[in-house]
């Protein structure tokens, strides 16, 4: 009664036996953009392709600031991997979460049971890293997962809140002070989009409190922001930055972070609300496949992406250590990307019994935007700044957003915030005591 | 500094002396349909007015049921209070927990802290009541909250996923099967809306079950579905959603829930899920205000919904026990509405030294929808269903959703999910460990 009337060719679970299937099994782990890219090149391979996340969604990660600072509703940056893969017949999902890799045997660990593999492709990206302090984790979240920007919504608006009620103005101060350590791209979007919120959408909404007092500010380690991109952009970014009231801090270095602020270069900043986007650190696939991982977490990779000593496995996206000419590549999308077509085309290849050319990495150039109508890009020798860049930041993401419905939606709710600065997903839902 | 541009005449927090205000203080508990209502008719009153909620947000309860059910975002139901009030000057909010109230001191009491009134209006709802039964909670969750909807989209969605993975055909069926105890409206909606998922969104996403084989149970001790509906029209609703697949036990009282499902009548069914629409129990007001409550925990009220024997304390919204003509008014949102603003223009004519009419109840009649295109209304002696009945609810709803901006948002979601079946919403976010 329950059989399915889509019986794939074989079951590669446990129980299966696995050799009667006449198609290698590639098994990709994690549908991040690398994941999925690797996973819907391989459409028309002859394999049967087995997708393992530990959530149901591919995330929409670029966009993840905006639902931490209540523009967009996480279901607006998520698709359903089953819904994505739907068509795909050779492709399987599995809602799981993987405890480790048998190399030997070929298997990937769920727990107690087990997924065999002839291809594995590891892309289980990255998380923040804390350096030697752990210990922050708790104090100043990172924004990687749709709990994290819950989590960060829930603490940036539960502030106002807390603030309304307060009568201690040192405490009330404390509690208007934001600061947000790492000034790469999510924390300079970050650092605009909190300013927008406290300056613009909650103007006039407290009695007891002016939110557009709210001191913002982002501590950078590098000589300037966005210290990817060129000079002169990050010039550009940090001008904006300062119009829109966000302080500037770089050349500083966080030393400590406790409930009621951090200490940088030495100096205390009360704050009851920090937020970290200093560096990450990648899943724990080298542990798994047993390999030496850099400083980073991240597994070195061959030039044809896979991990050498291994046979047909391949890191890509943010876990992969992979050097392009001579310099690592950065945990962006466009990178990730390019890494998954590329291993995609590379199974089927082999799958056919070609060669394939080593991976060839085209730099599609940097992008960041700063609070409304304000977006820095460079794209190749092209360096581009101010609302010509905003616009092409919109169509880039607008683009890239998976699900024609979710394109709409956010447009329409950009259009709506961009118009009114309304946020329509201002929601605190855990009941917790204010603290006072 | 942080001083506010927007002081409003006193503070009424603690601190404050209250001496110094001459506007009569109004404290409204909860900003559902009924406090806000009440809020939002105070605007032009010579009051100070205090609206208390625990959360930010007012919340479109009617659609509750299209979140539990992966159609609308939760942001889409949802307003903030301050927004909502933000350019009503003699208004302020507080996003405070109520632990009591002090009735002789005329203080509503938050914690340590403790705000004082005039005149005071609880407007607190009602939460699930499982009788004698409190343990079934955590196995068979209600649909109040924002969190609620989450917790219950979060176990539907996993129930497929984890069917997807087991092996068991008899495990299988019991996670494809769905029980929703009670047929009142939100249990009717509920289940035509997981028909709905089950046989037309999910389709073709898995490889190992077919979700259009689930089975979805709706329990009801009544006679018919939707009892406060006219016969006819509870016979045209148990049609339309046996036509959607969904088996419909009246008459039948659940006697015991576990983690395998349900015993009904004396019968056994096997269920991993279980949601509960049964009953409702009002707000733990009574206790607050030390006077009896009745059956359902409401507090019974007089003619001017006021509580006797307390003076300027009015109880409004599911939290009452109001009697209309000889009958208990039901826990609905017209009537809640209409309590809000009965009770909005009885204050305001009391600080003018003016008298007022007892409270007149206008029966709106009632509105249930089943699946796409189908619903039941009754108005006055008007019976309509199917898709003239359905429009109509769409329309309705539309125009009571609070934002303009959600409105158009929401119609999108609708006309994007009846043409096409898709869900935006269906996240998983929490990794919990799949039960086999």
């Amino acid at each position: 009664m329950y059989a399915s009337k889509n019986i794939p060719r074989v079951q590669t679970m446990d129980g299966i036996p696995a050799a009667e299937d006449p198609l290698p099994r590639v098994v990709i782990i994690g549908a991040g953009f690398a994941g999925l890219k690797a996973a819907l090149h391989l459409r028309n391979a002859p394999v049967h392709l087995t997708v393992i996340d530990r959530t149901n969604h591919h995330l929409f990660q670029p966009l993840l600031y905006q639902v931490a600072t209540a523009t967009l509703s996480p279901g607006e940056i998520s698709s359903p991997i089953r819904h994505v893969l739907k068509r795909q017949r050779n492709a399987e999902v599995i809602m799981a979460e993987v405890t480790g890799v048998d190399t030997v045997q070929k298997r990937v660990l769920l727990g107690e049971r087990s997924v065999p593999y002839d291809y594995l492709v590891v892309a289980t990206g990255a998380r923040e890293k804390y350096f030697e302090h752990d210990e922050w984790k708790p104090l100043a979240p990172g924004l990687k997962s749709i709990e994290d920007a819950r989590a960060i919504r829930h603490k940036l608006l539960h502030a106002f809140e807390t603030a309304e009620q307060e009568r201690d103005v040192e405490r009330q101060k404390e509690l208007l002070t934001f600061v947000i350590v790492g000034a790469g791209p999510t924390g300079v979007e970050m650092a605009g989009a909190i300013a927008e919120v406290a300056r613009k959408v909650l103007t006039s909404e407290f009695r007891h409190i002016d939110p557009s007092l709210a001191r913002i500010v982002l501590i950078e380690a590098h000589e300037w922001v966005l210290s990817a991109f060129p000079e002169k952009l990050s010039h550009r970014a940090e001008r904006e930055l300062r119009r829109l009231g966000v302080e500037i801090c770089t050349k500083t270095f966080v030393t400590q972070i406790d409930e009621r602020g951090v200490v940088a270069n030495g100096e205390r900043i009360q704050a009851c609300t920090v937020f970290w986007t200093a560096g990450v650190q990648a899943s724990p696939a080298a542990n798994w496949l047993d390999v030496e991982a850099d400083g980073a977490g991240r597994v070195p990779v061959a030039e044809d992406l896979s991990v050498p000593g291994l046979e047909n496995v391949f890191v890509i996206g943010d876990t992969a250590a992979c050097t392009w000419r001579g310099r690592l590549l950065p945990g962006v999308a466009p990178v990730a990307m390019q890494q998954g077509v590329y291993v995609a085309r590379l199974i089927a290849a082999r799958v056919a019994g070609r060669a394939m050319q080593p991976f060839h990495y085209v730099d599609k150039g940097n992008l960041a935007t700063i609070g409304r109508g304000f977006a820095v890009l460079q794209m190749g020798r092209l360096k581009l700044w101010g609302f010509p860049a905003w616009v092409l930041w919109l169509l880039i993401h607008i683009y890239y957003l998976i699900g024609f419905e979710n394109r709409i939606l956010v447009l329409m709710q950009w259009a709506w915030a961009y118009i009114t600065f309304r946020r329509g997903v201002r929601l605190i839902t855990q009941v917790e005591p204010l603290a006072s």
